[in-house]
């Protein structure tokens, strides 16, 4: 088959319209010929756990699964009892952009709180923590996003301090990792140094963003915080009969640190593009842009002067409003962006800002 | 990446323990690189449309999801009101495999039927169709497998009368076509033929059984038949964001027949094992073998010996037991079984049958 | 307020158009007036609750509900786990009558199993009990109703029977006690000697058919079969505000037991009605009635020639068709149903079977 | 049966606590003996109807219920698409009290909107109506609570410019009108003025905070907002056998303006408690007590000085901590609160506060 698509145009729209690292199609291709025992009694999912046993010690268990959707709320159902809730920034992927499936699929309530920059805080947890009694769903779980849908990032203090919180007010932690590899390079440590060892209880690790085709784990950090998840899995549609070829392409990520290498290079392309922009505002060649949120992974959040939006995707790139009415935008990079596409976009940006 | 299982051994267990056909991997390869637009607006995607509709006429629109489950799920809930049910037989997939994912998930309830060949008929249908009011979920659909959970196969005009009692009775007709294409192949006719020129409005078209890594479709034949599918796919986590990946695979199916010839082939590998047995039988060299169901497609379904099963897995086989009590096994043939595979399989019963 | 109805017509349609035995209506009156803590903190719960312990053995604790299908769902879903199922008649009335409640609000499947009487047997449970690991519900529950929906009765020792095999199956047991005065009755020994003592795990005991305007209670008799109840209660819209007035009903049902007088009146009249059918039979003055099931609580089951149903409606009596294919139908009584009542259904059904 | 509580005493804790009106144990009364036909075939029901189309028109509906998240549950699962959303005050009962049955049941998804009087406003719903396509749950209704849960009031022409932006962006309006005798007496207007007649869709008639014993109604107001409701009534568990005595209590509320005086009542007796605690702060007599919200309905929500509240209670009295953080509490009148109890309360405020 030839493809149907110019392979030469990369966007800054979104890091799933990014394909896959050629590794990951490697992988697939070695996954396949002969029969592999289905649903998950395979070989490439056992290596699989061995590389998360490698990367956050031993103990932990990793259920593959189709998508981020799929991981979080098998991940959260598998945490909560059925008179459960769970605290989440309103901004958070489960409350914006899952269809309402942790609702309607995991069974449990939402209990969204606002914060500026999509991040929790142990006082705003503790804010809506506690229980009424059988009135109302019970704070079970908290859950939130590394790095978060602004393209911020928790430092290493930030989540302990809220699991500390957390586990005090009796409340499990979930992290939503569908960038956990931006977060991973941009923190500079060891995964398990942001995760399991500062109490985070189970962590949905993202594939697909970074590189795979389709591809996540929900990874259980704690067992104890967990009940039932290879019959939720199972009931949530989420359990690959050929899962050989999900694990392959998380195997392929956690190879010789490809999902770190892919995160670390889409930060700095970010980076490239912020301080290209910067470095436009500086000399004047470009004009009324703002920064909206602070760069720290592979998001780069602008106020745009009016106009200036639709006169860069007439240059043919592709990106997402943030929000209308302020004329906000936010442009991702991914694992396959380059220089030269962010050099071509800052001139964009510059050719549509200039007046 | 290397092979970390044994690319020569092919077993008789399932068609999911076979891998992708190689003209899905190369899809998969050439889908690969530069961006595409997300969640289903890319040409892969608008390619499968076209092929489909060159399938089974214009006016069908196919919905990629990432397996069985998750199509009959998305098909069936988007077929009926939240107060419906389905009709089906107690052997079906929906009934038997899904986690209860229909009835948590899809929101609505299983009416399973007994039938000895899980086939239904137009009497056994009316007989349990009908509304009590408000009392009880009203039966709403219809939901045949083709071909079945016992290798039994649908013809077109058991087909059609099941669509025609089904539709006098107001019940809406769905397809499960996990192994549509073992159906297509051994009917020989057009699949529009056994589907919507007779009355379905919607098949789950399966690739997954037939070679490819995980990819299905609900298409919908009927567009009067179906409610906020859209929308169902996304809440019921079966939307895929590089669903480029996804169409790729059933576009490869799609072309030059890929499907129905895959589809053929292992019927043809279950009827050559079949005869090879009946041949043993008749020249003595295997005892005591008896067929439980006609083979009409991928499967042979046959009691054996006390002991025969456990000698024949000896000789590295694997398949499934069906029914421990009466030693019934299920022997799945699928679109990489070889010959010489057959060939050894025969001869490992006649070892393990001679006494 | 002035009646809307006649008071003085009684049909044999169901124990739900009966109305309340006036002790109920006085026990409503006895605990109005004043305050009492809302959500069950009241003493009239608290009295309910000393009334079972004295019924059933202490360590019992009862769950005040609206209705039947109430009581049932919160007591199942109080017993599996999120991936369970339940065993049942296909006939029960949580398969049948309670709108797919079971599955929606339960969120677990019915594993419908057909029996002519509508009684489950040890053998027929162990034949769909098992798991078969994640890929099906797994069976945790059997759900018997004592008296049946066909108005059938399980002996004690069937029952005891049933708990056994269940619990060495890993299943717990409920009964649906919608009808348990007519059972107790029947049986002639203490409730406990039925249920509990035996290995019922949890029973719903009905109020509604048997005098209440509307009461039900969830009686828990093994606490270690149940999880969440009183969450469950609530999260199924189960929680009355002003519990008080649930729990007088049934506090005047089990005083003095005139639960089980009720129960016996009723039965009372369905046999006195068999036995005037027969008799009538016997000297020619009915003919062509024949009875489908057992007289064993308070129905009577009988096909009739045709057209003779309609003509003892057109006698003002008002009773169920259960079959209109095979003319069969149900004729219920109820607590106040009088003998008068009796004998006058009896002529009616004299005149319009004579032919 | 005689009462087991002081029916002399009487607290300001909540409506739920009272008892029920006389009128409506009557009618309890008037509507048993005889048999009628069950689930809502009754001549009670009947009138009922009647009733509300004398008050708010012909071509309303009502659909009798158990209680208030039954009703509220049942109304908002009618006007939304399984993929549907509702946008609601924080503070909303439906969003904190109700066990996130309206999640699990409804199986929509809650838009919380933080307010600090428990009052939504076009603008506040315009900020968070649209649909983001398929990603997010659709708002498609908006839940107002009519009185508020802080005992405010919505104005007619608030509820009217609610209605109306709702309506220009493609939203429907439902009422929980568990307090609507209180709106209804404060507002001074027909019910009819300030529901149908300015574009309320579906109104959460309550009875049981105004002295029924347990009765709701959800009443459709214009019927193309609605879908499958009595389907939906009866999988949400909330179908009586019985109805009759439902509806007759309803009926009862709504004769000769029951419903109305006794809501004014209430008011009443809020109103003197608060100019009460006024005249008391204005003399000294009372110390330390301020007013957190306006005294609009049957409501005064106060802060008291540290240990007040503990010893007003310790003089026999009970009512809600709000927040024990600020020492707000809950003071709630009801139908049979009188001058003698507030005053007495109002005593008792001025002991413990006296200091």
């Amino acid at each position: 088959m030839e493809p149907l698509h110019d392979v030469a145009v990369r966007h800054f729209a979104s890091d799933n319209y990014a394909g896959a690292h050629p590794e990951v199609i490697a992988a697939i291709a070695a996954a396949n010929g002969g029969h592999a025992v289905s649903y998950g009694e395979d070989p490439y999912t056992a290596r699989l756990q061995e590389q998360f046993a490698a990367l956050l010690g031993e103990g932990v268990e990793a259920f593959p699964v189709f998508n981020g959707t799929g991981a979080n709320v098998t991940a959260l159902q598998s945490m909560v009892t059925r008179w459960g809730a769970v605290i989440t920034p309103t901004l958070a992927h489960i409350n914006t952009d899952e269809g309402a499936a942790p609702e309607k699929i995991g069974g449990f309530k939402l209990i969204p709180v606002s914060t500026p920059d999509a991040k929790l805080t142990p006082d705003l947890i503790a804010a809506v923590a506690g229980s009424r009694g059988v009135h109302q769903a019970v704070p079970q779980v908290v859950s939130i996003t590394q790095s978060t849908e602004l393209g911020t990032l928790y430092s290493v203090s930030e989540i302990a301090a809220i699991a500390d919180r957390a586990h005090e007010l009796g409340l499990a932690l979930h992290v939503d990792g569908a960038r956990i590899a931006n977060a991973a390079a941009a923190l500079g440590v060891p995964l398990r140094a942001f995760t399991r060892d500062i109490g985070v209880d189970v962590l949905s690790f993202g594939g697909t963003k970074n590189g795979a085709i389709g591809a996540e784990a929900v990874v259980v950090l704690n067992p104890d915080a967990v009940t039932g998840i290879e019959f939720l899995r199972k009931s949530a549609m989420q359990l690959a009969s050929k899962m050989r070829f999900v694990s392959a392409q998380l195997v392929a990520l956690l190879t010789d640190d490809l999902w770190l290498r892919s995160g670390a290079h889409a930060n700095a392309m970010a980076a490239r593009l912020r301080s290209g922009i910067e470095a436009g505002l500086a000399d004047g060649s470009i004009r009324g842009v703002s920064f909206t949120q602070p760069t720290q992974v592979n998001g780069v959040f602008a106020a745009l002067p009016a106009g200036a939006a639709d006169r860069i995707r007439d240059r043919g790139f592709r990106f997402y409003d943030w929000n209308e009415a302020t004329g906000e935008v936010r442009w991702l990079t991914s694992f396959d962006t380059t220089e030269a596409d962010v050099d071509a976009f800052v001139a964009a940006v510059a050719d549509a800002t200039r007046g």
